[in-house]
């Protein structure tokens, strides 16, 4: 029985920290809510937007897997919703597959996020977290910033009213200055100077409030308020003047109400197309949430569980898929806000889902005039702080391989698109990791004189013999390195005419697999071919009980030996003694 | 002008060799020519049927290859040629593509030897070697127990004369139960008997041999001739009784002379539908050569070299393809043969070619009425040897782990085919060796009373503190693994309230690359949020220097500590001298 509530428990967090739940802790959560609502109404539109999609989808996205996230998630700040990397991906894997705008463009993306939440799920339910690991760091960055320029480069379209056939970065600069000729003005005239009040805003207004002597929390939360700021004062400009009119783009009618529950297609055909990409979303998306949760579960001493938060982020996206919405993720400026204005329990995150529900429910009739350039300039602004050049020059200074990778990262995004750039670091970061990996460290070894230790031969004053030859291993054996082992035996072999014996020091080896014990058998057969014997020294006690299931011992010539110096006693105590009196006469 | 000499040298091991050749080798590789060529007329012929080319093509894979082998091959004993896996690859890859028989069937063939080649070499000139490492010891013997059955279900159409559809094993098998009724009964009359001839020739002959005084290599060499007596007495036999007019199918007019050159098409479709497959042939057919060079190089302390083999058969392979054959690669049986029969150089193999030319100059005309069967035959009993169950066995007993990568290759194999069977084998190895690495050992120590030494709490009696935290980790840092070391640092965190500092012990940590400085990063930020500071002890020197060159150590509370005991001094000197004098008292 108490294992049972264990695992609910485990499942379903908010077990433990609703039957906490009372008065003060509400009262908190929903002035936190009140605020990360006001701050994601504009977000959730302008990642919808640059997602491809329809205004609504966005705030749909904002809604579901908000509440699903709060039954589920183990992160007390993570503020779960459309987010700029996974909506250029929504946009990536579903541009090539269907037409912006048609009904097949929207159940793509709803598919996309299904899968997403599917793969995320089956990961986390299976404990498979780690493969998120191989997500490298210069990866994420080169991706960081390549994305971030991609989604800067897209919104000069809506900010200067440029049309743009889409596409990568270099398609979008080549489309953006072939079409400079039909900026259109009244655009423009709106979308620079939102731009350049929000990055006055961002830049500055926290410490101009805080120099004022408003507390530094409200006053990084307010400095997040420009977008809102910005929003409101283009929606009366635009229809005091009548914008629309002069081909300003506007948002238009947004559907009124609540979302539907849809199911997304079960279209094999498609479900194979979006299996890539969902794949991808679901691990950036993972890697940049749990990130930001465990980097602010820190400052209060939280913990979060990596595999729980894989199945709550499944959740939520499963629950935007159905809800009508696009692939979600945690946001990260979003998340600060919500710590910062003091988030206590994730029912914050489902506060937060009826304040935009609210907004759907009545508010969506005054989003009519939103100009297209106040969302895309949002983004404009947001996207920049994610380029970081910077970063690969330090990268350089540190470890020139990893700069390689992440500089491939950057240009292979930039060029072939976000999908592929991201598939080319994570094979080369893996690449790197096996070449790495397949190179383990094995020394030829000899008798320090005077004691019975064994030093590598190319460091330390020790003494060898051309018949026994020994030989010491520094990690243990799996299919990634034996070979290598094996490459050096050939070679010593070779190089040494009058080898009689050869010694292999088993200290640093602390497990062999199958393929490991079958290298280790085709050294023994080549060795006694040669007529050399293949003796084992300072095997750990597992690793015998391990051999002797199997026949290695019956066919090898040679002994296991306790210790080195046993073993060359063993063949040839003179040598072993008269070296061990050297120095000591 | 040395260094130039060795770079040739190295590249064209035809130099080294040549130089020193002299009469008596030459005498010698002829014999060893004239034995070999004996051996590869049926078995070319049979592999070309296998991989459902014309015979004529098996023949031209066995000259232009074997040539380029000897001038770029390291291994005197290595025999290159058409053999029983490749052309079974080569079959699943092609067949998909065009109809058998058709010249579009052929020009893909061709392709994919050409691609073959080519990603050889160039994995030869990159030093990419180690990439076929990964190929681990379960995937590679149960991909030959799969392929063994795959290869001896189809073989049983031509042996019985059972109409089959092609195909996975499981298909092959489905198809022979159905069409089972459509037995040509003057063909199993052939491929039965002469099934069972081989089988005893293979299973008693050396032995026989060997037991009425003959010595075992000339033995050995003539158990091997079986084919060869077969294929004669059954051309015999098919053209005394005209059985060709029964429904025997026969090999019939094999076009006499030597190949032209032929140039592959170059069709960027064509060569994406082959660039999977052609990388795995390319791997496998290299790990199953390079094994068998190595073996036989060992027993006269030879060394082969194994980046230089890579270029070896990628040229091997563009030969092939440019002279109208089929993937290559150096085959088992009968690299022991050219072992066994002495060959000296690799100039053996150059004769053989010169063999294999006269045959297809003159003697083609003689293979008209050679039995399909009879080839069929020659086959299934070639491949049975190839099929060891017992080895999963073995394998379970040793690590069940490993056996099922074992059990999954062999069952994808034999159901969805050997492509899709390679790459879920290749995949699970992978994901399982990825796995233990994602998991670095990470240890909390604590001081053992009445020394300067930490050790693991779980496994010694030693001193601990609340307020001090002490953790080693006993691994480099990258990135696969820097993830598991932040979790155990946020776990121990969350679970230790009172803790104020917390001290990594580095001494197992030769490497830390960017995605491990930035866990270090993110763990000392951690730390610092959460009031603990993050000390360093015992870091190596390399190491130190590198982090020097970031700003790791300013933003750093704690500091860095020559030993360990020298750091619990810092912070409580108290506390580590009492326990150091613990014991002494």
């Amino acid at each position: 029985m108490k294992r049972i509530v264990e695992i609910l428990r485990s499942y379903f967090p908010i077990l433990e920290w609703g039957v906490k739940y009372n008065r003060q802790t509400a009262v908190n959560d929903l002035v936190v809510a009140v605020i990360v609502s006001i701050m994601l109404i504009p977000q959730s539109l302008a990642y919808a937007q640059l997602a491809g999609l329809p205004p609504e989808v966005g705030l749909y996205a904002s809604m579901a897997p908000l509440i699903l996230y709060a039954i589920f998630g183990t992160s007390r700040s993570l503020s779960v919703g459309p987010v700029a990397v996974t909506s250029l991906m929504t946009l990536a894997a579903v541009a090539p597959i269907a037409t912006q705008g048609t009904p097949e463009y929207l159940a793509a993306a709803l598919t996309l996020a299904f899968i997403t939440g599917l793969i995320l799920i089956i990961l986390g339910f299976l404990k498979l977290g780690f493969l998120t690991n191989f997500i490298s760091f210069p990866v994420m960055s080169g991706l960081g910033t390549a994305v971030g320029l991609q989604i800067a480069a897209g919104q000069l379209s809506p900010v200067l009213g440029i049309p743009t056939g889409g596409g990568t970065f270099l398609a979008l600069i080549i489309s953006l200055v072939k079409n400079a000729g039909q900026i259109n003005i009244y655009t423009a005239f709106i979308g620079v100077p939102v731009v350049i009040f929000l990055l006055v805003v961002r830049k500055h207004l926290a410490a101009l409030l805080t120099k004022a002597g408003m507390g530094k929390g409200l006053a990084v939360i307010l400095a997040k308020m420009g977008p809102v700021i910005a929003i409101i004062i283009t929606i009366l400009f635009v229809a005091g003047f009548g914008l629309d009119n002069e081909g300003v783009k506007i948002v238009g009618t947004v559907p009124s109400g609540l979302p539907g529950i849809s199911f997304p297609p079960f279209d094999l055909a498609l479900w194979s197309q979006l299996a890539t990409p969902a794949v991808l979303i679901a691990i950036i998306g993972y890697v940049a949430s749990i990130s930001v949760a465990q980097t602010l579960a820190a400052k209060k001493r939280q913990h979060v569980n990596p595999n729980q938060e894989l199945i709550a982020l499944g959740a939520a996206n499963i629950g935007a898929s159905l809800s009508g919405g696009f692939p979600v993720a945690g946001g990260f400026s979003r998340s600060i806000v919500n710590f910062e204005a003091g988030a206590e329990t994730p029912a914050a995150g489902a506060f937060t889902a009826v304040g935009i529900a609210l907004v759907a429910l009545f508010l969506t009739p005054l989003l009519f005039f939103l100009p297209s350039a106040t969302l895309g300039a949002t983004i404009f602004v947001a996207v920049l702080s994610m380029v970081n050049f910077k970063v690969v020059r330090i990268t350089y200074a540190y470890s020139p391989t990893d700069a390689v990778a992440m500089a491939l990262t950057i240009i292979l995004t930039l060029t072939l698109g976000v999908i592929v750039g991201l598939i080319a670091g994570i094979g080369v970061s893996l690449m790197m990791y096996l070449y790495r990996t397949s190179k383990p460290h094995v020394a030829i070894v000899g008798q320090v004189p005077g004691t019975q230790h064994f030093r590598n031969i190319d460091r330390h004053e020790v003494v060898t013999s051309a018949r026994i030859v020994s030989m010491r291993i520094d990690e243990s054996l799996f299919f990634p390195n034996v070979k290598f082992l094996e490459n050096k035996v050939n070679e010593v072999v070779a190089e040494n005419p009058e080898m009689r014996h050869l010694i292999l020091n088993c200290s640093a080896v602390n497990s062999i697999d199958a393929s490991g014990l079958e290298g280790l058998k085709a050294v023994n057969q080549r060795l006694t071919d040669a007529g050399i014997a293949f003796h084992l020294s300072e095997v750990k006690g597992p690793i015998i009980d391990g051999l002797k299931k199997t026949k290695f011992f019956q066919d090898m010539e040679g002994r296991i030996h306790f210790t080195h110096f046993d073993a060359v006693c063993s063949i040839d105590p003179d040598l072993a003694q008269s070296t061990l009196n050297a120095s000591l006469g």
